[in-house]
């Protein structure tokens, strides 16, 4: 099989997707395989990769590049939909499914809700992740506790100050919605 | 006050803190209500805006561009984080401070904490910024959900070849731990 295709012009992305033969859900997982563990070995991050489709069209790609960018947010999935967007022309996702190596941690699926993706595949879960030095599990207990008792202290300030801006974006008649 | 100092030719970044005199937790937050009324009135994305603080210091900032960049991860603290991992060329904000118009979404505080920030001032309330039209206390409640009553469905796929990977991964002596 190979992984280029009519989309390998575009920004970051290649496809499997070339119109001969319908796609399976293992064929868009193994093609997020295939991206962690080119990143994986090349020392950009973690064995951590995602493919978005749409209409059995992969439209992005990414994979974990926290150690070569510096960057703790460019997880697989924030990369994949970073790119999808870029692709489209749009921060709506809808209709669009995400494949990824790993169960979404809290950042990726916050990201997940925010692009409106409509489906989630997961290859190994996040207690997998656990055993192999990543924080998901820890992470995720976090956000089920009440904010006075999170690790991280969180502390209001200027709220004053804060609802007035957010009242002057509030009566801004042409703000776009997302 | 002036907001340009020894800074300013950092990529995206100035900064308040010339070393005349020691700032106040609410002169970081004025800095971040500046950047996010600014990338507000320009149609960047809503009334978000941070300031990531080390050492009494701005090492990085950042506002809402999910409307500019077509990016639906490009939130103010995300900007900011990214902002300051460029800046320090690291990964890991651990011992600093991030000021955020906004209490952070789930997104957001999950990459606080891949980030490392030692703590958090916000402004508004997320149930502040739902009354302006954002999802925050929506997509929370998903998270204290399992993930089969979530609304966006989530399956398992593949798990073998993904655990094959994470495992190749584990033994790898070189691996960098983010």
């Amino acid at each position: 099989m190979t992984f280029s295709g009519p989309f390998s012009t575009r920004r970051n992305s290649s496809s499997i997707t070339d119109g001969s033969m319908p796609l399976s859900h293992e064929d868009f997982m193994n093609r997020a395989i295939e991206l962690a563990r080119k990143s994986m070995l090349a020392g950009h991050g973690g064995p951590f990769g995602a493919v978005i489709v749409r209409d059995c069209e992969i439209i992005g790609e990414g994979s974990n590049h926290v150690v070569l960018h510096n960057d703790p947010t460019a997880h697989g999935e924030i990369m994949a939909i970073r790119d999808a967007c870029a692709n489209i022309g749009n921060f709506s996702l809808n209709d669009a499914t995400i494949y990824t190596t790993g169960q979404p941690c809290p950042m990726c699926l916050g990201a997940i809700h925010w692009a409106r993706l409509s489906r989630i595949y997961y290859g190994f879960r996040i207690e997998d992740a656990a055993a192999i030095g990543f924080d998901d599990t820890a992470i995720f207990a976090q956000f089920s506790l009440p904010p006075s008792e999170r690790l991280i202290p969180s502390t209001e300030l200027c709220r004053d100050a804060t609802l007035q801006l957010a009242g002057e974006y509030a009566s801004m008649p042409q703000r776009v919605r997302y």
